[in-house]
């Protein structure tokens, strides 16, 4: 399983009923916060999502609707008694903010803390593990800000069944195979894998564009995503005033993932202005049909 | 109308249902907030108090969950247009919290926040307004924390009718005796302003006594006060634990109540463990009869 659940489509002032930016990822068992507006740890309790799972946490930016809850997550986590090592990806200066919050309080976290500031001159690939890599790029925002892609790596190939029975190799080898091993037979021939196997599926890849004005330089990290979010956080009669905020619209977004060819877009990060969001639907998929509004609690499959 | 009004009444960790600390005082068309844990903010919209008349903000510690919500109110406020002075009252070093974070996000406030620095070596009156008195005093916690008495000030003297008929006085001068104007009758005799009236009723005193371990120096903070909140984050079974931890239970914050001969007592910050809170009650009001507990949402008139 590849999945983002939404926990806040709200830009920055939140509502009790809408939350400031906040997604979880799910991949197998492991899960990955993205950006933690006030009241996350709420809504993870809300949803039912477990915070003692989180290993890795990515900040966008520090504007507070998309930081101001992380300092009470990471405190609960210790009073909860977490001791797993927690990884948080952010601005260099989120670090600062953490560790006064902390010292003021007087509180030693029961589990380590690794920080890992993200570097305008270092974008690219800033956390790989077996399944999961993660690169950042920048977007364009009144202060700086980071999208991120986030790929399920994976690495077993696939077999060719008709050319595996060919060549008479048993089903029992058949993991093996996957994995890329030769196969040799009791004749002592060997059989090549790649004559039996093609190579893994690409990843699966889901892009997180963070908060932007429209920026054709975004293209590029979102090529052929299978979904790329986008906050719309106007409709588009309001693109002066988006553009003058460091925002986006429907039409801007949904005109980016159509460049970039993705399989689907999700938009969010809605003003509080509207208290209606099929709107924001109606301009986007004439532009771009595959568009999915970002709706708190609901978790999309990647 | 003099009033406390609890936004959260739970302790350290928060959950979607129980809160982290604050409470808003209402006293004729002002609003006094006290402690802002995280998601406050959404707490005063889901009660529909208006953000934008709160002029003073008391914060008791640096523990989180009673500031953690301060920097995103703040920020709302001034998305809202807000331009009224903010007054914030705490540990010096909040100030510094608040301003990195306004600083990392390149906001300039649309208003003045002045902030009060609360010293240990300066407790006493940090508020004083013509209907409004506030002071501070040291509770025992395990970071410096911060109790305040709310005086609601009467001005009024009260007038003694039957003394006010015998001297011949016009009820058209009554509001000038409430002042304490002396009369001055037609054949030029002064009727001095005390031979008819009273002087006015005593203030009317809410104390927050913020988090606390058992401490008799608290009561005469706490004198005859209209009604004292007090912590109770643990039934008196785990008092050790509440000693160890510096906080108070049931029976400890009724026996405080009592000593002081405080009219009545509010208790809250309750233990995320417990689910049911009558027990707490239970405890208390054998030693303190007059005893509530702090809910959400509600209102109690001081």
């Amino acid at each position: 399983m590849f999945a983002v659940t939404i926990l806040g489509n709200n830009s920055a002032i939140p509502t009790p009923d809408r939350h400031p930016t906040s997604q979880v990822i799910t991949y197998n068992d492991q899960l990955i916060l993205v950006d933690c507006g006030e009241g996350t740890q709420m809504q993870l309790q809300r949803y039912k999502i477990k915070r003692g799972r989180i290993r890795h946490i990515f900040i966008s930016h520090l504007h507070g609707d998309h930081y101001f809850g992380l300092i009470g997550l990471i405190n609960s986590m210790s009073l909860l008694g977490r001791i797993e090592p927690l990884s948080v990806y952010g601005p260099p200066e989120l670090e600062e903010i953490l560790q006064i919050q902390l010292h003021v309080a007087a509180t030693t976290l029961n589990f380590e803390l690794n920080f890992h500031p993200l570097l305008p001159g270092q974008t690219g690939v800033v956390l790989k593990e077996k399944e999961m890599e993660v690169s950042f790029f920048p977007t364009r925002h009144r202060i700086p800000c980071y999208g991120f892609s986030f790929s399920l790596q994976r690495r077993k190939r696939r077999i060719i069944p008709e050319q595996a029975r060919i060549y008479e190799i048993p089903a029992a080898f058949y993991s093996k195979l996957q994995e890329g091993a030769d196969y040799e037979r009791k004749d002592g021939k060997v059989v090549k894998n790649d004559w039996v196997t093609l190579p893994p599926p690409r990843a699966k890849r889901y892009v997180y564009c963070a908060d932007s004005i429209y920026d054709e330089d975004l293209v590029p990290h979102m090529k052929e995503a299978d979904i790329v979010y986008h906050e719309t956080t106007y409709l588009h009669d309001l693109s002066q005033r988006a553009a003058d905020r460091f925002h986006s619209t429907t039409v801007q977004a949904a005109t980016l993932a159509k460049m970039a060819g993705a399989h689907r877009l999700l938009i969010g990060h809605f003003s509080s202005k509207y208290t209606e969001l099929q709107p924001f639907l109606d301009e986007t998929r004439p532009v771009f049909p595959e568009t999915e509004l970002a709706i708190e609690g609901v978790t999309y499959l990647i």
